[in-house]
């Protein structure tokens, strides 16, 4: 059991705001985060998969593979996007680095799962979303 | 002669976007950088200024001065804000970092120099819009 | 369940030495560890701590929270000290990196219990001497 | 229980490439890895032990020892050599980063357990070929 | 007067080594560097230009176009591939980074000074073998 | 003209203060940087020398003599040290890090000027305090 990890980015505007709550509470809860306007990252991920490595080429999943998978599934959607507005399966939630994290994990677990030749499974997700804040999910319910 | 750097950072969402050109052609110039409902970034700014060395202190300038001239005249107005909207002193200006960086020049060096027991002199600002992408200034005109 | 990771760092003085053994031994153990004058170092540390998101604000826990606690917790009392003198919680121990990091634990677990609205628990503290040395405690025992 | 983890590296060459299969198909599945006259990464490796904290000490164990041994069993045969020409213990495998680190595990795991007072047990071992892509390993089969 | 730097990577092996002195003195002078199976590393490199701000587009240069420059002149030529061997314009040189940026200088700056709409002029390029070391060159001589 | 460029880095204690200054007035200028019992750093510094390629090695100069310089006249004072109490070239200054990067510079000049095959000058000294504040020293005076 071998586990490969990819590490990607993508710079992204977000705020945090819960449209059932009063502006008030949104700005005790959330602070500047709650920015009307706006604010954004350049948000680090790493995807990890795990399983068993392939005698005949020595890799677990052809990196190839896993970086178009990501690139596909998550890059093409979130980079240089607001993540509140554009992104069709981030619609509805808050947009915190949790809720983004485990949604990321839906998406690639979802992926990985429909891909012939990719003998691994999803092992963690983390973002960061900046190098002093970052989620990891494992997909534990 | 030495050079004294400081390091900051601030999160902050912004566009490129021309407004006397059509849609089509700030696509065609700014990309994926022009994108409607914004992005953003973890922004990374160094601040140098150089003199000579108190003699009493051993420093050039006492680093809690810089600091909060930094946090004041930058980061409480740039930091979890949309940089073409709510900040002042860019507005009216394409928010590249070319630019940004200029209007940090120019609004560090006039604090800099209201400030009684700052004998130093403004000598680079750099903004580091990713780490692979960044931009110096040395108010060269 | 979701883990939330906060980087955080102190700048701190120590050396490595035991009372109970002759300096040429702790000399041949701890090496230019046990400079008798101190050395010191840019402690890095991540706290990471675990439990469900919170609905309504999409959090595991507020980031200023965890913040907080870890400010008046600890780095309020190691910042800018010496760790085998200043320190109250540090007394008595070698302040091995090992050793720091387990009385972090035990310091930040007893508070995170204290808090109101902190619905998670501890996971792990990771605390950096260097880039290169660095120490994971999960609070086995 | 406590885990100690120490970061090493080193510069090598090497390439991707089966002799079971053709030149077109090992271009195909390594793509420019393959290239026959090489090319090379800095490596960058973390080796963690886990076990419990001596008293006397404060250390799980002495980190000379832990460096000796990476330095001795690893760095000494791959720094500024050719990964698949050069080192014994990888002849005749295909040099991707999974197989390396299992590599490494064997090697380092069986030193450590005939090193006299290193009471702790090999727990990982990690291996970034880039900053972006790196392989995990806890001698899991 | 504004300054652009764009920061790429990539991965290459190389040695050390003059044909016209003897093994034994290439050792003397090279080290490890020489093994004649070659090494390698993860280089990292950094372009600076510089020039005036555009007033339309707030920009010196479309970083797109810079980065087309550098991928077609350095990356698809350098990059998985052996600097001694496999890249026509490091041939007969001896592949330390010195030579290596000089010869990057040359390449990068015919063709800024051949491509319509850069209106700028090349400043610097740095070379990175690791981390550790690293080269400075702005076309002085 | 190239510019050569070597990062070291080692582990020190300090304190900034001045003995002709009251307690009082020492804590109300270097605020916690004059905590009694000291602090500490990990310290980075890079040293750039300049000069012309050699031909026959194509190197400015060979980092083993760098290396060795750097090591013989700072890195074996400094290391694992208290800067104000151990280190006999930096007794009587307020070791601040412009006055530590200073004395660098006069140290490592007078060593480079007094070794022969190194056809370099002394560009640059930077130190690194933290990752957020750092000096630089060109020698002007």
């Amino acid at each position: 059991m071998i586990y490969v990890c990819r590490r990607e980015h993508f710079n992204a505007a977000h705020k945090l705001f819960n449209p059932k709550w009063s502006d008030k509470k949104n700005k005790e809860v959330f602070g500047v985060c709650s920015n009307e306007n706006w604010h954004g990252h350049n948000y680090e991920m790493i995807v990890t998969v795990k399983g068993e490595v392939d005698d005949d080429s020595g890799m677990l999943i052809n990196l190839k593979i896993l970086s178009k998978i990501i690139k596909e599934e998550i890059l093409d959607k979130v980079d240089h996007k607001n993540l509140n507005v554009d992104v069709p399966f981030l619609k509805g939630i808050i947009t915190s680095t949790e809720n983004v994290t485990i949604k990321f994990w839906e998406v690639i677990e979802k992926r990985l799962k429909a891909t012939k030749g990719a003998n691994c499974s999803l092992h963690r997700i983390r973002v960061y979303e900046t190098p002093r804040n970052f989620i990891d999910y494992y997909g534990e319910k």
